[in-house]
């Protein structure tokens, strides 16, 4: 440990280079429970690609795993240290280099968090549209290992559609270029994409080439409360067959609601077993909204709510960001699944999770970015209850097996990382495991990067 | 070869296995000149999966190369037959599986031709978007093996934007299904991805999932003449810069509306230096039509003359669509360079392609997707004249380097082939190289797949 911290100093500037305990200790865990973390014993905090790429060769000189990190929002435990890992924080390599508004492009560093960026972009006219709801915090480094996605992705699509070219230290050091600036290019295997949800288990990604959309017309919400859940996935079905394009088409469940409320005391309506959110940026949104409406209605809503404006409309999907942080203050703690149906089968999916709830006696409160069939079921429970956390993490797990037998993934954007490393198997098959062992070892022969992590 | 023929027999129907040198011959090349091709030792025209698979299974106990093929109107040598190979063709895999207008997605094999599906889900309301100039002929499998664009690009993106998931035959005749029918998901790496554009040196695509869009309002062109192609490229960058998103942006340099107007006598402006197109399928394309036509007059345009209707427009369209076709017709063969650059950097792009024209005194006409940077800058020559055919060669090396120097890359959307693999190797540098190789060999381990292409 000595040497590898001595090593590590040699090629970092004075404070890059943490090695006291306790300090290091708080960067061995992400967000999501039930995922096993080791000690760290270095957390390294580059500003440079050179820096960067000392510490890749320190690591493979002296066979030591490096676990990169952004913030450390994900829900999967893919960023959690490895034992006696260096931890390589990019979070201080956060400049934006270029934004060009004809290009339509943004150059970055890794550790630039996601709203800084879109609000950078905003100024000039411009989008970059993925959101995550933790957006205020989590880095675009940690967006590209996590391949994220948001509330605008029904429209706009996930982060891997926005990312053009990559900057990448490999695990020995040597500095690849992939992609391109341009709007097109299909020179060679697509590696820019490999990298992108790859879990910091390919490579160091310390630039990206972003692409970015012309600022959209401010959205226009509204909301509808169903009577069931099965209403409301019908009534996401029939916007998605009648043709619209909607900026946003989120579900909170019954549980979500009240937990909101209860945080944030955002006067949501209370007594309703589902509300759909849906809002257009078009270019006559309150027409869309109109129409959108009548297929709610059809499909069964007590109540169609057009926000008075776009203020209003923000509030709306403000109470939608909040919901996983509502979740988590039901009980001591919460397992959140992250399943992508096909959207026809989102009722059954919605369904099968009320049924499992039940089965395990706990509160499984359900939000969804229901345009995209993607669910999040969220498991509250105690872990200092161990038949209670026994059940959250079988339903949990039962959870996912729904979702594949229903023709879905078991996960639409939070990645696998530890916590569904079995289910990324299940859903693979072996070929597909095999294949992806074969790349993962010609990026990084020694195993070095992120390991433990996908497989 | 005759085992090989007797063994391809034993798992294939009557008249799937040609074997004829006379007909076989006639499935060595695909579209572009200057490209070795070889004898194929014979050629299958499979109608399942299963028998794709006997063919593989097959090649790998005989270790005989495969050439995966759908129509074969590729501009890259990418589907030429190499010396003894079996020449693989999809196009009797000709289905439209599944079209669903809620999940959004068609499911599809690899042989059905481009215009088909496109017409095929426009009765359902749904649109494809990836529409190469030649999608009367070429196919999905095509199309995702060079990773196909288009004139909508600008807007909607490449195929590779529209592929959800595939099912794939391995060099061993294994199955491999990747991706998902979900509008999102980030399990594992991302395999579809790799497959898109790997011009079939990675497996053989025999089932696609696509996404789909909702079909857009008829779109509205207008047609913009300017004294040079420097003033049109001005306004593509003022157009860009103003925000607006065409659904096409295309110029013709005087070559090519020349050439365009000899073949079909369309009545194009022959006088003017560059002809910009440009439609918007908008809820109002006559008002951004209307702001376009402005910025072109500002950018240095003589004539800017909108479509009188979507039946004119669609006239524009087929002229640009013929282009290459046009070209063609002006000395008895082409190259057909495909270099994209920065928007910004269009117009240094063409003014450098011009030069190198007449340096080497040929006729380069241009036709661009001039939103994309994307330029085809045409070669024209006679191959039977030895110093010519010289000149042309170089002066199509020579605007590959033009367009690196510039930021871009050699190919936008034609793909590598046998034409471009010594600048693949330029564009990626060393260390893309190996790793794409290492890609390569953990997907097919014998090359057996297509070998000679890409690098
Ligand atoms: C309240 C809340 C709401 C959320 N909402 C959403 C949502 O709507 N949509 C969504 O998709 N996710 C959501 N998330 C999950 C999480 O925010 C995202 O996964 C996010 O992309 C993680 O970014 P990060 O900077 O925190 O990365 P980290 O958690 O630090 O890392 C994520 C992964 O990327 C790798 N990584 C990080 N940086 C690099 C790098 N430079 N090079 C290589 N690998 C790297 C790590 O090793 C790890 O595997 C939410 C999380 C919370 C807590
Ligand atoms: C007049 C004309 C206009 C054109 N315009 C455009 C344009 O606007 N945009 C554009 O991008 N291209 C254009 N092209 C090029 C060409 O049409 C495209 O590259 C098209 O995608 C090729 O499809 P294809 O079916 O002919 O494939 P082929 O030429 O037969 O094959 C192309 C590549 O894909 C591989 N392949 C084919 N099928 C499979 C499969 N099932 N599994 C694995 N690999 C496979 C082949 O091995 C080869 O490497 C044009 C060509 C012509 C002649």
């Amino acid at each position: 440990m000595a040497e590898l911290h001595a090593r590590l100093r040699a090629g970092l500037p004075d404070g890059a280079v943490l090695t006291d305990p306790d300090v290091t200790a708080s960067y061995a865990h992400d967000m999501a429970s039930f995922c096993t973390a080791g000690t760290p014993a270095a957390v390294v905090l580059p500003r440079t690609v050179e820096q960067v790429r000392h510490v890749m060769r320190t690591a493979t000189a002296l066979r030591v795993p490096v676990v990169p990190q952004g913030a450390r929002t994900g829900l999967s435990g893919g960023a959690n240290a490895a034992e006696g890992c260096v931890v390589l924080s990019l979070v201080k390599m956060d400049r934006i280099l270029e934004i060009d508004p004809v290009d339509r492009i943004a150059v970055v560093e890794p550790g630039v968090v996601n709203a800084v960026l879109s609000r950078a972009v905003a100024e000039r006219g411009l989008y970059y549209p993925p959101d995550p709801s933790s957006w205020e915090t989590c880095t675009i480094g940690g967006n590209i290992g996590t391949a994220s996605g948001g509330l605008c992705c029904v429209k706009y699509g996930v982060t891997a559609e926005y990312v053009l070219g990559l900057d990448v230290v490999l695990a020995d050091g040597r500095l690849l270029r992939t992609g391109r600036r341009t709007a097109k290019g299909v020179a060679g295997y697509d590696l820019t994409r490999l990298f992108v949800g790859s879990e910091g288990s390919l490579g160091i990604v310390v630039g990206a080439v972003l692409a970015l959309k012309p600022r959209p017309p401010v959205q226009l919400a509204l909301a509808a409360e169903f009577p069931s859940t099965a209403a409301a996935c019908e009534a996401v079905c029939a916007i998605m067959a009648a043709g619209h394009t909607p900026s946003l088409l989120e579900l909170m469940d019954r549980t979500t609601v009240r937990a909101v409320n209860r945080l944030a005391h955002m006067g949501l309506p209370d007594s309703t077993e589902a509300l759909l959110l849906c809002a257009f940026d078009t270019a006559d949104p309150v027409a869309d909204l109109a129409a959108v409406g009548e297929l709610c209605t059809a499909a069964g809503a007590t109540e169609v709510v057009p926000a008075a404006d776009p203020a209003e409309s923000e509030l709306l999907l403000q109470a939608r960001r909040l919901s996983l942080t509502a979740l988590e203050t039901i009980r001591p703690a919460t397992m959140i699944d992250d399943v992508c149906v096909p959207r026809t089968k989102l009722a059954a999916m919605l369904d099968g999770t009320a049924a499992i709830a039940e089965k395990y006696r706990l509160t499984v409160g359900v939000c969804a970015h229901a345009g995209d069939g993607n669910t999040h079921p969220v498991v509250c429970f105690d872990p200092a209850d161990e038949d209670e956390s026994r059940r959250a993490r079988e339903s949990f797990d039962e959870i996912m097996a729904l979702g594949l037998s229903l023709g879905g993934t078991i996960t639409g954007e939070h990645g696998v990382g530890v916590l569904k490393k079995e289910w990324l198997a299940r859903e693979l098959g072996p070929v597909g495991v095999e294949l992806q062992r074969g790349i993962k070892r010609t990026f990084d022969p020694l195993g070095l990067l992120n390991p433990g992590k996908l497989f």
